[in-house]
């Protein structure tokens, strides 16, 4: 399962439970692995790989591997890439049409993950409610609502979208 | 003559027979030889070549060398980096204002071609007639045609689109 | 301080003349020291360093440093990269709040200059005035007006601004 | 724990197996991440996932993390990159003195491992052994003899050796 | 066929010779496209392109294309890499171990060339005596002979390698 | 003038006094801006900017200005590259024949700095000597002795070079 987990949420925790029990390992490749601080990637991917880890021992999962994959920016060889961080695998989830046309071309098998509520669970929407200071926390797993407390997410994503909005001069 | 080409269509066969017929050879550059499966950047640099050469070579078109090259991002940089990806040459046929300026400022001649019917023969129209399902095939020769056939371009432009404009979850 | 300059203006000359005077020695960055010829860093980072350079020593201002420092794009490592570029530094005085968020969390005192007239001295203003073929020369200091003469800035930016505004053919 | 497990020993497991009971969890971090097909570097970073997670499973260890890291080339910034790619951790171990130096100076307690054997138990002599087909078998936990044999590991190796030596025309 | 071409030389030709012979067309890849002025790759990939191509004019050799491709440093990705650069293509000709084994993993069919007399048509040798001062121009087409000289190689050449050698002080 | 300055030695001081008075300004370009804690560049380009001003200052030198440069990695560019970091300069003082080789093609006037004693006056040397615990205060400048002091750099070149050495298992 390939994502960015910008952050963890509650939809990514029921997609992976539901892969753990049909497969005998599900790995979870952290996309975008270099990036961090932006308003579109704020955590970095230490930070995501505690959140997935923090949730999924909560929610006593244990047949998983996670792999932080830096970006290439070079879709032609991007299945290649993500092969040689990761241990060998199967099939692909994803909902992302790119990443199934991908590694559809390579001969993977790709799933679809059933449809859970997007408008909830839906990183962008997370994202949006935390820089705005609307209520974010149920859409998370507890133990992320703590790991961004402990590291001041919110002000720092609030900041970079400060940033970004050239509510500043530009110096 | 430096492009994109993305992809080769009739503007650009119809320039390169006009340089063609006044030049000892055409070089044609392959700009963002590195870029591949985006929106703006759909095909590989080989698909491109591939494209190119077919094309030419239909067309009767003998004295072409093709040349893909990577972009560098340092645009202080870039005269001396087309220069060293290219055999050696006297002039640049582009309508790019900052193309002009790079090399005119280097001391190269520059040459606007004669202007063609823009809006039929230009990549961003083609591409957003394939992202909408439109009729694009007589703005390109039929090898280009064949060759999109072949690699699925058409749906593969369509994932892409559809990655892009965010019409699923970003997981 | 940290900025890009592009270009330097009578803002800037502003604040580093109060740092200048509260400092043992004031070390000006110029960020994105790999980027030019871009609508949004139009200069090269030996411009902007010319262009500094030229208006502090009008100005009298002698106990500064100046020092280019590329993008890392990695926001994670950015103070660490900063800091490998600089002479030793105690403070950093930005009015950009990622800035100030990555440098305080690293435990550097963080001060917000003086606010100065902003909707004049913001490179954002200079660079859309130049572009529009409006008068800008009265805010920045004259050596800079000098300087970019000579390199006939003003049509380098007219040029990249029509090729990013895609009032041409991509080609 | 950081190491480029090229491949994974006995002499790392032994390390881990003790680090295991005097911590809460062990993070291995995978370095170099990004190399693979050298003769330093033979191995993938997911196959040296693989060798780990499937020693330490059949060595009935479970507190661990495994992360691979790429290498950014910037020893200046490299503290602040491992720490972005990783979970949080408090202390270091490790035997190479550079890691030492730049760990230490960030503040960060360092534990050298209790040596044990070191001619037997060393990635360069094993990879010597692989090179010359020499008897390797014995310096590795089982697992990773299994998930060598499965990707022709061996044959690998000598096939880069041959290549780096210069055993044929370079073309 | 996939090399260096550091520069063309007579061994080369007679590969190219048999092969376009025996298929439909040749693709010439310049391998480590980004390099120039070392003492392994003296020349830019544009004048291994003009060497290249002069050569097989004055041989009568028709059936070609010629693409420069530059380093990846990510042997995992390599074979993909080279994929998006090339026109299609079914088999590849090296001599290479390495080359071999990641292009024969990916399932392409690998011929060797018929060897050549190895000591005399060697780019290590013909550099070596270029290097040295000692005659080389015996071992290389008489087309590269003329483009080293217009370039002034032979000199660029014995400049690199005074300085690689430490002859002078390092500054 | 262009050097790597690991570290700045009374070699360099000693040229750049002549240099200083002979032209209006002397722009000193410090190379390899982005290595650190290697064998051959042990300091950051900051702790390096910071022995040059230190030295020029208590050497009364004034006309001077310190540009660090990153390496580009692509000689065919590496021209272009330095003049867009550095303000606009008209000749080049270097011992170096690549150096001297690239700027010369290019047009640059090329000075050879009267030679010093250079078995004295060498990075390579005094890097040297203090691998070894030997004497080398004598070579540089009082004010680098001070700055290597404080950044306890002689304990961090020995570190690095029992790295590199192997004296110690690769792990």
């Amino acid at each position: 399962m390939i994502g960015r987990f910008q952050p963890f949420h509650n939809g990514h925790l029921q997609v992976i439970r539901g892969v753990s029990r049909q497969q005998d390992e599900v790995i979870i490749a952290i996309g975008s692995a270099n990036e961090s601080h932006t308003p579109r990637n704020p955590f970095t991917a230490g930070e995501r790989y505690h959140m997935i880890q923090a949730s999924l021992e909560a929610g006593d999962i244990e047949n998983y591997s996670i792999v932080p994959v830096p970006d290439i920016n070079r879709y032609a060889v991007w299945v290649a890439h993500v092969e040689s961080y990761c241990p060998p695998f199967n099939g692909v989830v994803t909902r992302n049409p790119l990443t199934a046309t991908l590694f559809g071309e390579r001969g993977y098998e790709i799933n679809e993950p059933t449809p859970v509520k997007r408008s909830d669970y839906s990183g962008t929407e997370i994202r949006k409610r935390m820089a705005d200071g609307d209520f974010w926390e149920d859409l998370v797993p507890p133990e992320v609502v703590d790991i961004i407390g402990v590291i001041d997410g919110v002000k720092r994503l609030q900041s970079i979208t400060k940033t970004e909005k050239g509510a500043v001069d530009d110096q």
